[in-house]
């Protein structure tokens, strides 16, 4: 790991400024965002960690104390158009969580803007509502969509991956998911979508309205491209660091539209949550001080999510 | 040049299909996809050639015997859903003169359906209406974009970078073009765009909502996506055989939508041909004997339009 990025307790404890709360973490997430930062992606220096759940220690406004909350990862100035007209995702100013200018919550404390805070439902467990950033991010690839019933391919079995067939199925498309592995797969199709390996795909069988690469990689993006029809869309939902060899020429012969997807609503996730179990990607849990195996078991092949738990360690 | 692809006389004289119309060609245009073309690009075997105005000399519709006419180059089926619905563009069976399954305009005569035909109207000249393909193609970028005026960068000063942006002032917005060639810049500038030298662009102060490539380059798609504000839009106006080496993560974080784009309108094209002056793309003209000339002439640095007059050999 980039010696730059940290994990653990061993950082001073975050200052909370005004207008910030201090969030006592619950349970915290390992996405593969995290993994590319620590191999230096963005040149990321400070403490990992954007999803998470957590309860408000401190803060200026009152009705937030002791509540149970998830947060927008971005945080953005408030002031300029970018946050004044929408939402601030991106403020050419914004820090965001664990990613940019601003420490994460793969530690036991983290600090955000309290215009980031949304309060947590009693009926959704911690276990769940650690899911709230990946599943908003998921659920804005609905966003890049035509709203009728489409079909939609996802190329890449992964938590990302899974996460987008079922907030895909939610939203009343008809879905499947291309992967390697097929035990992820079974996942996939526990979600409601269909899934095959890749092995087996037949390009002209599999053509669809649109497809969502989750893999990032020149392999999967390639395919998300010849699985689409003219005229259709191309999601792209995992960033990459570096240059990718990508045919482009299909793109422009026909005519698709290629959306780059980042985060989403944390409110739509919130209320997601309600109909989605995202408790089948839970591969392991890991106390705060063995943050560093977490890690490194998130980077196994076969993996899916692994928790780190502050308060049990 | 790859030997599957010909140019001009030394081929059998094309045979007519009924509801098809004989053309003999009166001016060509050689196009930067022709020379992509002539090195292998789609594994194309015939007569090159898309750019074009001719005379109706056979057909079956009396109406268009006669006429000087341009026609849509793509000739789809006439039977399936995508050309019942819509323009045909997409057909899955579709040929493309002188670059999918039909023999192209390089030459003496060129055949294509009737239902492809679009009349000339008188005022408008031969070396004016041999750009309605081109043109067609450049003004297809105003259905990527918003409607309302938007700041768009065109990033390369070729023939078609210029028509794209020639096609965007009339279209009602504020254009840019980012180039190479001092001579060419002026062009654009006397089409009513700004223009500046590549060495000198300032990417903060060029950020622009839409940027369209029209290079068809790594650097040139790379720099495309610098010169594009958040959410905004990338459009691809150049095919390129192969992979080209990009860097996604912009395209993701930034959430751009990037669209390919390749044919337009050819009725929409001859209407703005009352606007447009395209001559100043013109940088010679060579009889249907010297098309090897011609062609070579093309692949020089620093030439625009090259044409082909058959009827002067």
């Amino acid at each position: 790991m980039d010696e730059r990025v940290r994990l653990a307790t061993d950082h001073p404890r975050p200052s909370r400024p005004a207008g910030a709360a201090r969030i006592r973490v619950r349970l915290a997430g390992i996405c593969d965002t995290d993994i590319q930062l620590s191999r230096g992606y963005m040149g990321f220096r400070g403490v990992l960690g954007h999803e998470y759940v957590g309860e408000v220690t401190e803060c200026d406004e009152p009705e937030w104390l002791g509540r149970r909350v998830v947060a927008d990862i971005n945080a953005g100035c408030g002031r300029c158009a970018e946050c004044l007209q929408r939402d601030g995702h991106h403020c050419p100013t914004r820090t965001v969580v664990g990613i940019l200018g601003r420490d994460g919550a793969l530690a036991e404390e983290v600090v955000v803007p309290e215009r980031c805070l949304r309060a947590v439902p009693d009926a959704i467990r911690d276990d769940h509502a650690v899911f709230a950033e990946p599943l908003a991010a998921a659920a804005h690839v609905l966003d890049a969509l035509s709203v009728g019933p489409e079909r939609v391919v996802v190329i890449g079995d992964g938590k990302l991956g899974l996460l987008t067939a079922r907030a895909l199925i939610l939203g009343g498309h008809q879905v499947s998911v291309v992967g390697h592995h097929e035990q992820k797969l079974q996942i996939a199709r526990l979600f409601g979508a269909e899934a095959q390996l890749e092995s087996a795909v037949d390009t002209r069988a599999l053509l669809a309205d649109a497809s969502v690469d989750a893999t990032g990689s020149a392999r999967g993006i390639a395919l998300a491209i010849a699985l689409t029809r003219p005229r259709g869309t191309v999601v792209l939902k995992t960033t990459v660091a570096g240059p990718t060899p990508v045919d482009l020429s299909p793109v422009v012969v026909n005519e698709l539209t290629v959306v780059g997807s980042r985060c989403g609503d944390m409110s739509r996730a919130l209320e997601l949550l309600h109909q989605v179990d995202p408790t089948p990607l839970i591969t392991a849990r890991y106390p705060l001080d063995q943050a560093e195996q977490a890690f490194q078991h998130a980077c196994t092949r076969g993996a899916l999510k692994v928790l780190v738990e502050p308060g049990s360690a």
